[in-house]
């Protein structure tokens, strides 16, 4: 059977186990494919740490599966293409990871996986295992307003979260300690995004949205959520000076503050286009009297082929650039640790 | 000015200039941008070791301003769009490299750059620099036949012998032995690309191809230059059942054989594609009793937002192996080490 639309693709019914067997096969040192479709550290950590677990639906590659590994997370519980994974699984994704330390499911803010993530938790304190605890992250300025924090959406900039907690949770530290420390980084991030063309949906073979020749979609999820409207399609720099403001007022990041900062990749823009947009984004947080500790560019959550990228600020301490630097290996993203 | 088409760009006039600005500013521990517009190392090679230089056309990123840094280049020189850079800056990107040891200019066989680069060496032999070799490197089985590799184009599988080339130059070798390690390398390796999608040039604004809604072109080079021909599309698997024959015959790669796998993203295909079709290769290289040592799946060597990829191989020995495994620290491409 042909790909319905032009992606590399086998049966369309397949694609997910066709991708996982896929990637685990390219990096078995790194990640294990279980038989019920878990994404397991090849070396597991040691016996009595805290185990970082996280589901999440598909097709934002390379998160969440690419993020398991040293330094990063334990157990990934991939569900169908933009769909969360049923209870059931993540229950079996915190049963894979326990290492006697107890399990953070870390949940990125969407309906779905909370829900599910809510609901196994229920299971496990039903079945006995209480050494669970569950953090909910959000990050996009763009779905609620300042003062209602908890009703955003989870999107890249939780990338932030991924690397610095999995370093945490490498160190000898509580269940509670790291639950504190995921909110510690998360209240730290704020995210704004552009697309500005579409991704198609991979087993439908149907473009997410329809967006005009000339206009970007401020403030989109990554599975195409409307965010804070269309605007026109102008230079990089008009972009960056059309997002930067508003997430420097939210948190707000002042001058003084040390930052991260990503520009993380949807899916099909340039690099090119990320370093012109990055040079700009450069000059302004100085102009701010803002520093840049480090910066990462590229894909880390993508919403297939769509273009258009995240721009996401981490403001950091001493304690937080330990960790940001600390040892991590993920099968396929790419850490910076010069 | 607004840009021309649907990219986020400043004025096309100005696009090296903002991209390589905005990229040495986000990467300042690894890189430096000199006032004449060379990429080079911020931490310059110890003295007495042989340094390695590359001029490329721009936006192609990361390749190569992304491949300077330990154990990868001592310095890149990029050029226009799509176009290599003249012998003079070429010539001055070999001044700014040399630490005493001399100085190897790497050539991935395309007219404009072996020209250039050979105009450079005789401007460096009538400035009395004498200490400066030139290797060309070429990979592409699709433009020109066994028998006549050396007409053959360089893509995407170079970034072997970017890596492992890298490495062996921070070791205490001389420039033979680089220039000899180089050779080794190359000729150890093939590549096959595809191309689904085109990309569109960012200066003009035109799409570099046109391609129907159910084609391929098989053996595309890395501007869009016509391979062996195009074909329907069909399934991942049958996509790589079309390629990997023709790889493995044209080395041979042969049973009991290692290799390195790179499945190069040309622009726009989803990790999730890259997986699928990663699953069929690995299925058959073991099939074939080929093992594979190493895989990298990612954007290493771009043609703008173009959807293809490029399956290399690389058959290595234990020597090549440890080059491979040794330390590097690329701007912005991922090395795996685990």
């Amino acid at each position: 059977m042909a790909p319905r639309k032009k992606k590399l693709i086998n049966q369309p019914e397949n694609i997910l186990g066709d991708m996982l067997a896929g990637f685990a096969a390219a990096y078995p040192d790194i990640v294990t494919l279980t038989a019920s479709g878990l994404i397991v550290r090849s070396q597991p950590k040691a016996a009595g740490k805290v185990a970082l677990v996280i589901g999440n639906g598909s097709g934002h590659e390379p998160a969440m599966i690419g993020l398991v590994g040293p330094g990063l997370f334990d157990v990934n519980i991939p569900g169908d293409i933009f769909a969360a994974p049923g209870a059931g699984r993540i229950v079996e994704g915190i049963k894979a990871a326990e290492r006697g330390g107890g399990v953070l499911v870390c949940v990125s803010h969407h309906a779905g996986d909370l829900l599910n993530a809510q609901l196994a938790l229920q299971m496990c304190a039903a079945q006995g295992i209480d050494n669970v605890e569950m953090v909910v992250l959000y990050d996009d300025i763009s779905s609620a307003p300042k003062g209602q924090e908890p009703e955003r959406r989870g999107t890249a900039g939780l990338f932030f979260v991924w690397k610095m907690l999995g370093a945490y949770a490498e160190q000898n530290v509580t269940l509670a300690q790291c639950k504190a420390m995921a909110e510690k980084i998360r209240d730290n991030t704020r995210t704004l995004a552009v697309a500005i063309t579409p991704g198609t949906n991979p087993v439908s073979g149907e473009v997410m949205f329809d967006l005009p020749d000339d206009e970007i979609e401020v403030g989109m999820g990554v599975h195409g959520e409307v965010g804070q409207g269309r605007q026109q399609l102008v230079s990089a720099e008009a972009t960056i000076d059309a997002m930067l403001p508003a997430i420097l007022e939210d948190l707000p990041f002042q001058a003084g503050a040390e930052v991260l900062v990503l520009l993380n990749n949807s899916g099909s823009m340039t690099q090119m286009e990320l370093f012109i947009l990055f040079g700009t984004v450069a000059q302004r947080l100085k102009q701010a009297g803002i520093s840049v500790y480090k910066t990462h560019i590229g894909p880390y959550a993508t919403t297939q082929e769509m273009a258009g990228f995240a721009l996401s600020l981490c403001r950091v301490d001493d304690e937080l650039k330990a960790l940001w630097d600390a040892p991590a290996i993920g099968a396929n993203v790419r850490i910076v640790q010069a």
